[in-house]
């Protein structure tokens, strides 16, 4: 039997012709995920993940259907759990599309509404609306990859330096802002500040669109108030909701999007025929039932949340204000990119991204109270032994 | 609490602009699946599912898996299958690439080697090969429906009436085959029509092509020959397997591309980070430890097929060979669209194309021995009823 080694040499020898894959693919940079390490004793906080397991009860409902059924091909539109978040939700089960996370309903929605930008012109050159996918920055940094991958332009608009939302007036005034862009992406609760943005203010920013306007609200669960009334009322709002984070589901890919059935309808045709597996449709039609059991995780997270504010700020560190399941946080003493490191010695995974804006950042993910008490500790000790050694 | 109905009716007074959505999106018609209804009794031979389980071990690893790990992201590049995969085939992980179904890699394919046409341009008359999916008619009807969702030219080459593979001589002589298309799908063993072909003249179809060819291989597993060195030798070359039909896992998404790590790399850049759930990376790993039982269901599904090929014809169905696990047959005395629905009233599904080339043909799937038995017995009925009738 030869080996693997011996088999990638022999098809090293030939190489596929470049001509063969995309010049825009050729120059694509891939979005790169947090780390999904499996190192025992690990503290993770750098993908937002849930620290409580899914309700008893999810769990059961995914076990019992682990069986024969197996072989068959799952419902193709999700019909059941669309009937249950269109009850959830009140409105008809034509308004919602489920996604295999929310990752691929965002890249769905790139397609169905964004014209790839023509081929061979510069980026910056044809900032046509029609070609236009705009987020402010910091936001998801998925959103240029998006773009990237669509042949799209973007135009990122930066955020002021609290991250809070622009007035739809300072955005008219700062000349960068495209109201007639084809695809707005707004994240709500912000990620990575964590910041929450009132449902008033996006009211005001959306009906300032022309384009399709989506507002990720992936993180909502953790927030005062969420803007899904918006999606329901302007036929050009999109609301992404997911059951990753608020409802440790990251391992089964369900995400959704909510809005006017003409959107949804296009968004539909685009996607692939079973594109959400069977058990991630029974999970989440489940969470519907046993929708107690987060909330209370959801005010535990919250709680955590209060308490590491108030520690970290004792520490020095300057923590922007969230309702999310998140923190971001600019560290005293050392640069944010060396506390990640010394973090990392001690087996806590925290998040650090190396765009300009947000370097001198750690995004903390709250987890339970136990890993949270343990990271606090570890920070003061991190402090006091520079101190010892000053 | 306002209905869903009257909630839709508020959504409708105000519509989407259609600007909002893409021409080409808004002239799509969309894939149409097979249906997957779930009626009591009902024998379902419409979806190429296979009637029999997956492995007890497969289905207890599943369930050993489902606990609080849910809430944490899966593998994003499904490291652990990709390494058992790339074992099984003798080759490199890095040669592998895992796909939310084979559906899912066949659309990113598309994304990775071919330009959408210019806008606004008519189909037929833009017919550069960079912009061109081409596939052999019938096969599988998802191919042009993929050209259609990324503003792609289609080229239908047809096949023979023995729905065999035209030797490169004759497509030549056909005019039509274009060798520099950018990519080119063959499914194989070919569906609707079950026929196989053999890896030799598949080796000279690949090595008459410019572009990137895809062997669609989701039925090689009922076949006599695969084809999978090809993609191990020829650089532009991608075989497509899922573990959906032979390996009963249609529930749960996964299918696989082998072929050069460069061409992979190219169709990993545009894939989501997290496009594999979870447990069908469990699922689909475990499988490969038990592939014993597996081949024992491959060849229970021949034996049934034999079977039901020799009373097919003796009741006046013409068949063609089949190396998958269903048959395409032409049934006589009425027409295949009034067999299907006299099937339907006797609780059998079976699946009927529309397409001009097969709409006198029905494809049906293998079943389990019990449930042939039953469709042979009530297909003589319908026989021998308008015998009586006659």
């Amino acid at each position: 039997m030869p080996t693997s080694k011996s088999t990638t040499r022999k098809t090293a020898v030939v190489q596929p012709r470049p001509g063969l894959v995309r010049p825009l693919v050729r120059r694509l940079k891939a979005y790169v995920p947090g780390e999904q390490p499996r190192i025992p004793g690990l503290i993770k906080l750098n993908t937002n993940e849930n620290p409580y397991p899914p309700a008893p009860a999810v769990l059961a409902a995914i076990r019992k259907a682990v069986d024969g059924r197996l072989r068959l091909y799952p419902n193709p539109t999700a019909q059941a759990l669309r009937e249950k978040l269109a009850q959830f939700h009140r409105c008809s089960p034509d308004q919602i599309l489920v996604g295999n996370g929310c990752d691929e309903l965002l890249a769905l929605a790139t397609r169905a509404f964004v014209e790839p930008a023509p081929q061979g012109a510069k980026y910056s050159a044809t900032r046509s609306a029609q070609s236009t996918i705009q987020f402010f920055t910091p936001s998801y940094s998925l959103y240029p990859v998006l773009a990237d991958i669509h042949g799209a332009t973007s135009n990122p608009i930066p955020l002021p330096r609290d991250f809070s939302l622009p007035a739809v007036v300072e955005l008219r005034r700062g000349g960068s802002w495209n109201s007639k862009a084809a695809l707005t992406f707004v994240t709500t609760p912000n990620a990575p500040s964590g910041r929450g943005y009132a449902t008033a203010e996006l009211d005001q920013l959306c009906r300032a669109h022309r384009g399709v306007v989506i507002l990720d609200e992936t993180y909502v669960d953790f927030a005062e108030e969420n803007a899904l009334e918006l999606a329901l009322k302007q036929p050009h709002v999109l609301i992404a909701r997911t059951f990753s984070k608020a409802y440790s589901l990251c391992f089964q890919r369900v995400g959704y999007f909510v809005g006017h059935a003409g959107l949804i309808a296009a968004v539909d045709k685009v996607r692939d025929s079973y594109n959400v597996n069977g058990l991630g449709q029974i999970a989440a039609a489940a969470t519907l039932d046993h929708l107690h059991y987060y909330q209370r995780n959801f005010q535990r997270i919250r709680r955590t949340r209060g308490l590491v504010v108030t520690k970290l700020g004792q520490l020095g560190f300057e923590v922007c204000p969230s309702q999310t399941n998140f923190l971001m946080v600019r560290p005293p003493r050392f640069p944010a990119e060396t506390w990640l490191a010394k973090l990392r010695e001690q087996r806590i995974l925290v998040r650090w991204f190396p765009h300009s804006t947000v370097r001198d950042y750690l995004r903390i993910s709250i987890g339970s109270e136990a890993e949270m008490r343990t990271f606090l500790r570890v920070c003061e000790l991190l402090l006091s032994s520079t101190r010892n050694l000053a």
